[in-house]
């Protein structure tokens, strides 16, 4: 494997604007990510080993995902996607990181018609983890632009469309 | 934009010292990490947009705010104040990263006067995010040392104070 | 401090890769990370102060520790060791890293044998956090490979053995 420490901060912005464009439910900033015919296959590793959930092909259908695939936000309710300790591997115009991932869903408390009871104190609503799994994204290198042309998710629960 | 590999571990380095001394309610490390006139502006991106919390202005109000704005941790309580997926644009001697963030309640429960019931195994207590949102911050370089002279802290939901 | 910056990818890819050997349970991988007589300490930083845990001493207790000193994953189980916001030293061929840290306890939820109930969507089982602390690598760096020689986890509530 080579390090080179120039392109490591690229792909990882790559990473977090994917995070951003998926709890925005933005599939232009999401597709722009991604190559043209970019691929993602997404499953559940169970007990019986790796089964498929779905396959994404192409920028169009990534697009479309964000709003087909992902439930909309509720009233104040958000999201956010997290990555956590990547594993980089980088060799001349292809690369790879696979990173541990978790999905937290956010929904605020409405603050009472009359107003917050006397004694409230601090953020008011619930935030939970209700996704988690592996991301391995593959990169390529064109005309000195990194974009994604493949993506595997894998996640840890049983997840149903 | 521009990236200068060697300014970014500095820059993140300032951002992992910000949750430390947050989860350790020290004002005085807290305030090191800014400029002398530095300024906090705390939103809620709600319904309605952008609701102003509240604000600090120079280092002086920001130590102060580790112990007037933060409760301070209960009997076998901590906090882990955590980021993710940082975006990070650097320009000379100006910089700002991006970050999620989830703040974290930690409470342990205490052993019982008579030890541990057997069959105990484990953490004992209870870890919950509390708080969730992004973190931006704003750096400069001066005489070789950089600091944050601006942040926008932005909760996803409601927040009383 | 020093910061060498082609040499802090290597030794988060290190962290990285003992999230991934914690969480498969892999002895062997994990001791691969560490020095043949590498030293883990484990506290639990408690209302009076720090109180040893355990130890483990040498590669073989390590790799070990695995499968003694903690749980198999149930069935549709899993785990995520996380790590957040890195304090990285580098001094020629020494460093620490300091990390926050959180453990996720997975569990799925086991398919009906009638299949899933109408109006079930995504994913199906719990991501609890159970553990969080710090952990503290201190690394070595010996015929050009770096190793953690010694590594301290501290725990924010109470550990039962």
């Amino acid at each position: 494997m080579q390090i080179t420490t120039s392109t490591e901060p690229e792909l990882k912005e790559i990473i977090a604007r994917y995070t951003r464009a998926a709890d925005q439910r933005d599939g232009a900033a999401m597709a722009k990510l991604y190559e043209a015919d970019a691929v993602i296959e997404v499953y559940y590793r169970g007990p019986d080993g790796m089964e498929a959930l779905g396959k994404l092909s192409g920028a169009a259908q990534i697009e479309a995902s964000m709003t087909t695939a992902m439930a909309p936000h509720p009233p104040l309710g958000w999201s956010h996607h997290t990555t956590y300790d990547h594993l980089v591997t980088i060799d001349g115009d292809e690369a790879d990181i696979e990173t541990q991932f978790i999905t937290y869903d956010v929904v605020g408390t409405r603050k009472p018609e009359g107003g917050w009871p006397a004694g409230t104190f601090g953020a008011q609503g619930t935030i939970k983890p209700i996704e988690s799994g592996y991301y391995h994204y593959f990169f390529r290198r064109t005309d000195g632009v990194w974009r994604i042309r493949r993506m595997n998710i894998t996640h840890d629960i049983p997840y149903v469309f």
